[in-house]
């Protein structure tokens, strides 16, 4: 019996002398890898920011460890699509038609309100909504974007983050010459950085200028930063570029011009023709499907199902909060799967497998940084969150996917770690004061309320 | 200075006498009453099981205090259609056609597994989920119907419980006529409870006989209880009706057999014609709507803008978990609000204030049982929740309707009241035993599988 127990304890310590310390291991959960097979009762070890091990992590120790035992674990997910820093705008203007909704708030409340500040504070609320329901990427068009990259930066996300363009004075560049001014300080400070990939946002074909495309692709060529646009939102949006262009759709208009390339991010694509969707599959174009706000401004439905059969990368994007209400990646799963099984009449148009490629690996190729994020596989970096099943409504579990999809909410998560650093661990969000973001939020409120009754 | 002391003593001491002991008082709320216009800073006083107070209720001390403060106060919601014990397939064959689903998976595993004790635990699991999402009352379709009444009493629940006639064997009753002889004893062993109201439920136009529908409307008569049944749910069903019975849809079939009433709850009704419309409101029959599984099954849009304009009731439901994948009436108000605004083309289609109606007083109205639930009014039995608005998905808040509607999810409900006991606090559901529903729910899940893989 002692011949045993000594046995087993020169097993024990040789076993724990082969482990090697790394600074994370999440260990007992079912790991969706997005790279492969889901890997039952698996884990992670994380070192230095990247990945090491998925699926059998015995061999390391962590210095910190995450049981996830019961719970599903998943590369972070990629927010597309989003204006961070519009969540101060958040239901200000629902249940109302488009352009009532942009000229009568979104505009005024814009002009009137939005400064470094403000930007400062929205995104910082932002951060801590995304953090709360597992997104560690987010692509980004506003104003002021070197104010979210300080943002997005402290609270560990990681940003392909878009100074807008357009032909209006804007809050933060009053005039075209000033924002291009800013865009090339902006990309020279941030370029490099380990989280934030600085990029240009031209509004959209119908509210930039055809020069002003032309040299908004020139400059990203010099500057090699991608470029972020929404392009065919609106069947208004399509009318207006087809009469200023000669019959042109504003997919075919932007390839005329040169615009089109692997690193541009088009985002909404609900008109796509199918000549668009070989052109965009053809040129690399990333698209980032927003489903929640295309429902709640009634804007159409997209393609989903084509441009996927067709090669087109396509992506997962909320929208601003303004037009969704909430930045929850696992919602807007839900709705992409289901509308495009409605739309399609077909229950097997868009499965639950489907929107979560959409929402992780498909999300970093319509990005082009597939080959650092978007999947658990060692040597990428360590973007991770952990999604508890153990509530009532995602019990049983007869499939995880299924279960994340259709049955948890963005609230499920409750481990978000990016670059390897851990940024929410059992639902506590650790890299953003939250009360104090949202007091400043019903601070600005007041203010902006106050300022839509001035005139 | 002593003077003014002893006269403030003195008005205190009468207002504290003044003040009326009560069970419950939530205070501090945006009180949305789903009668009138939305109370700030307001609050309910609940005693012996009703609401006595809404509004200002200073004048009521509360043996339970409940601060509400930053939360909204709501009617507790009612699910107008689901099939409880189902939350034990949860997920058990998503993305699937409608006749593979039911024919080689739903169908076959509840032949195989549907037994008292499977419906007993499935309910007391979907009870814990719907009192953690804020649902106070279901109307609910399924077998063995008496457990599900049992587990609804003990988790505190309002039920409007219909035991399932089909014109095929039932894991319960293997004949008619042993459904009609359960139904009777079920019906009089319940009827006159103060939370459970028993229905009788055939099954849908397609699988009941005219014979055995007609009979059902004479046994409802005969014990005065309420009718649940599915309507024109798919485009099959429709061509199906109008085959057999010579070309009419499956509501004036209904109609042309003297079946229709105020009594009568007809789920989905995804396929109803502008006629059918005129009917249904004509003859007071209530609608439950399912946005989410009708999607899901890529059923259809239900005309729900043509059916509120024609004056029929309509109310929200979550259907089963086998084709949700939850009970969440929060994130079903959202789907079903963005998906008549995309349905329409139109923002304006369906609001937040539309929907929060639909799953209140709608719901209510559709049961028939507007008199006694779905408003927070004096008089009326006491099921309320508390929403919280704090979490940075709901933060800042221009308005209510919009923060629970489109940015909160089922787990933003903190507290759930139903006649007037507290079945949920601070997140807490007290009345079921949640880690015990769940594991028992694993057995089954396990049993399942087995079961389906056993020929």
């Amino acid at each position: 019996m002692k011949k045993h127990l000594a046995l087993l304890l020169i097993l024990f310590a040789s076993s724990a002398q082969a482990a090697k310390t790394v600074d994370i291991v999440i260990r007992g959960g079912t790991v969706l890898t997005m790279a492969g097979p889901d890997i039952p009762n698996g884990g992670v070890a994380i070192d230095k920011g990247k990945i090491i091990a998925v699926g059998d992590v015995r061999a390391y120790h962590g210095r910190t460890t995450i049981d996830a035992t019961g719970d599903a674990v998943l590369p972070g997910f990629i927010n597309t699509h989003t204006h961070a820093a519009m969540v101060l705008f958040r239901g200000i203007a629902d249940d109302r038609a488009l352009m009532d909704w942009l000229t009568h708030y979104i505009f005024p409340a814009e002009a009137k309100n939005v400064t470094p500040d403000f930007v400062k504070w929205g995104t910082r609320l932002a951060a801590a909504e995304m953090i709360g329901s597992g997104t560690t990427t987010f692509a980004d068009m506003y104003y002021f974007e070197d104010e979210v990259a300080q943002e997005t930066k402290r609270a560990g996300l990681r940003g392909i983050l878009g100074e807008t363009l357009i032909d209006f004075p804007a809050p933060d560049n009053k005039t075209w010459g000033a924002a291009v001014d800013y865009i090339r300080k902006f990309v020279k400070k941030w370029q490099g950085d380990s989280l934030i990939t600085p990029a240009l946002a031209p509004h959209a074909p119908y509210t930039v200028s055809r020069e002003h495309l032309i040299e908004t692709r020139k400059l990203a060529d010099e500057l090699r930063a991608p470029i972020l646009i929404h392009v065919s939102e609106t069947r208004d949006e399509l009318n207006q570029i087809s009469e200023k262009q000669g019959g042109l759709t504003p997919g075919l208009y932007l390839a005329t011009i040169g615009f089109l390339g692997h690193d541009v991010l088009a985002a909404h694509c609900v008109w796509l023709t199918a000549e668009e969707i070989r052109l965009f599959a053809e040129k690399g174009v990333g698209v980032a499907h927003c489903p929640q706000s295309n429902m709640m401004l009634a804007s159409g439905i997209a393609p989903v199902v084509e441009m996927r059969k067709g090669g087109v990368n396509v992506g997962l994007g909320t929208d601003g909060a303004a037009s969704n209400d909430d930045l929850d990646m696992i919602q807007e799963m839900g709705t992409a799967a289901r509308l495009q099984k409605i739309s399609n009449r077909d229950p097997q148009a868009l499965s639950a497998r489907d929107v979560l490629e959409m929402a992780t690996i498909g999300g970093a190729r319509a990005l082009g940084m597939d080959k650092s994020i978007g999947s658990l596989e060692p040597g990428k970096l360590a973007d991770v969150i952990v999604i508890s099943l153990k509530q009532p409504r995602t019990q049983p579990v007869y499939s995880v996917e299924s279960a994340i999809v259709y049955a948890a909410s963005g609230t499920s998560v409750v481990t978000t770690i990016c670059n390897g650093r851990i940024l929410m661990r059992d639902g506590k969000v650790l890299t953003v004061d939250v009360p104090a973001a949202i007091a400043k939020a019903k601070q600005y409120r007041a203010q902006v309320l106050r300022s839509l009754h001035q005139d």
